[in-house]
């Protein structure tokens, strides 16, 4: 394992340091907790809060700030971050108008984050949630966990930290985040595996000339493993499954083509020509286009392709200024 | 080779189309010259053009846009852009009040972008040259070639354009560039080589428990090759070599923890958090920092670290807005 860390149990507090220390008039790290929240605190304004597991990075931390999350709280690497965690969260960023949780569909993440609201709301802090659950690679259903949130979470904390700076009251600001939720559909492919720090080698194999089509953003099974195909065909299958999964015809649509962490930028944007191509032949209009590392999965190659469909207040949410470590418009 | 491409002898003209596709409010992009421009022309302002081989994404075309370039030339993967290429972004950004070209310090590069002047004063166009040479892993001599230049170049495109923006002359523009170049050293170190696409392998190799300090951008061979060290064991070596070079002690400083392409940004923030230790133990303040993917090396893996020491022209260079697909301030 080659990597640029120290003791591998340090890595997630040491990187949320490193954060902190380039955003030092912007952020502020809280130790032992994994959070880091606004320098700034509103006084007047809905908190918004995310989380997980870290090893997403810039995802959760880097988009706190401005115009999206007001605190971020980071487990160990690919592990739900605890109560206590999440608590010391609401806690420095609570302001009397409620809480918003953005939580993305993981079985350790909703437990956790549901018992740090329900320990808020005996303190009378008014704590929302919304689960993002946008990979259309597992099928939606009602029973067992469902699908996982992934990549198009960038998009919520956009939307919802939007709405909440502009004053809305908690149920405007969910309305807001469930609306995008329920527009946004992601689709990922994996060429590499992604090595854990504390493990130092892969967890699972991928061949060297195969993909893995719809793979989780912890390496989760995907659907189908293939021999390697060009940016075309994977742009084809990744919006294909998309398209298939909802109806974004005739739609504006925000698209983000996300790298997985190991992926060069040179090649997403290949992937993202071929979207654009795929959308324009299909009739759907890219409003606005991210091409860049927003959801990763530490070092794994590959890459995922999101929509939203756009209405006039998710377009305006969308180009509301923001100021974060990784999303500035 | 797993990588997400079509012919490999396209990327080069893909990813600049995928880029373009991502702003095209923004960008315009010319086919088979590989030249990025800003669609908004001005008609008022310096000129600021770089480029260079392509695979160093962001860099060049990223940071085109309002305070930065006004267009950049790609030549293909790691090779220098010929002078009718350079020569189509001068003709189109060259507005009568003179273009500067911010080149890197390769042999190819000043070969080709002298050339392009020679033709364009031919033209009446008034052109200036600055050179970037701020790897410190090579020695600073008067013969031969010289340093290199590598991610430090990040920081004379937004002084340069910076400047520019402001309505400075051709002479202005030059100078603020050339006293960034003289305040700026660099050094990286890598930990894995890259794949050129159209060679399909690494061109050489690093051992597995080994790294090489001082690695061009190109894999050009480093300084020392050591076995694996800690985040901060290596911020030592690199910011210690830099400091040996350039006394930054008491001064102001814009810091770039770079990666060079494979690199998660986990790893990127430790690194930083190490530099940013070593930077307040010497006495030296960190006024700005950047930590990303700005110079990479296709998906190499490794980062460097980049020092600019600022006065107060520097500071407000540095802090003037800016809006390109990179960088956004």
């Amino acid at each position: 394992m080659k990597k640029i860390i120290n003791n591998p149990t340090d890595v997630v507090s040491e990187a949320l340091m490193g954060m902190q220390a380039a955003y030092p008039d912007k952020l502020v790290y809280t130790p032992k907790m994994e959070v880091i929240s606004r320098k700034e605190k509103k006084t007047d304004k809905v908190a918004v809060i995310s989380g997980g597991g870290a090893g997403h990075e810039p995802l959760h931390a880097g988009f706190v700030g401005k115009g999206m999350l007001d605190a971020a709280i980071s487990g160990n690497v690919f592990s739900s971050p605890s109560p206590d965690r999440i608590g010391s969260a609401i806690e420095q960023v609570s302001c009397g108008k409620g809480v918003l949780m953005v939580i993305k569909n993981y079985s350790g993440d909703i437990m956790n984050f549901g018992l740090s609201a329900d320990l808020a709301e005996m303190d009378d802090i008014e704590v929302a949630q919304v689960v993002v659950k946008d990979d259309v690679a597992v099928p939606d259903r009602e029973e067992g966990t469902g699908r996982r949130g992934i990549a198009g979470t960038v998009f919520v904390h956009k939307i919802a930290g939007a709405k909440a700076e502009q004053g809305a009251s908690l149920a405007e600001v969910k309305a807001a985040a469930e609306k995008a939720i329920s527009n946004i559909r992601t689709m990922g492919v994996a060429m590499t595996p992604c090595i854990l720090p504390a493990v130092g080698k892969p967890g699972f194999q991928i061949a060297d000339d195969e993909i893995e089509i719809g793979m989780g953003i912890h390496g989760e099974k995907g659907i189908e493993t293939t021999k390697i195909k060009t940016a075309k065909e994977i742009a084809e299958i990744l919006v294909g499954r998309i398209l298939d999964d909802y109806d974004y015809s005739g739609s504006e649509v925000a698209v983000l083509v996300n790298g997985l962490g190991g992926t060069p930028l040179m090649e997403l944007y290949i992937l993202n020509m071929e979207v654009q191509k795929i959308l324009e032949e299909k009739g759907i209009k890219a409003y606005r286009t991210f091409v860049g590392n927003y959801c990763t999965s530490i070092d794994m190659t590959g890459a995922s392709v999101t929509l939203m469909k756009l209405d006039d207040e998710l377009k305006e949410l969308l180009d509301a200024p923001c100021d974060t470590p990784a999303l500035k418009i």
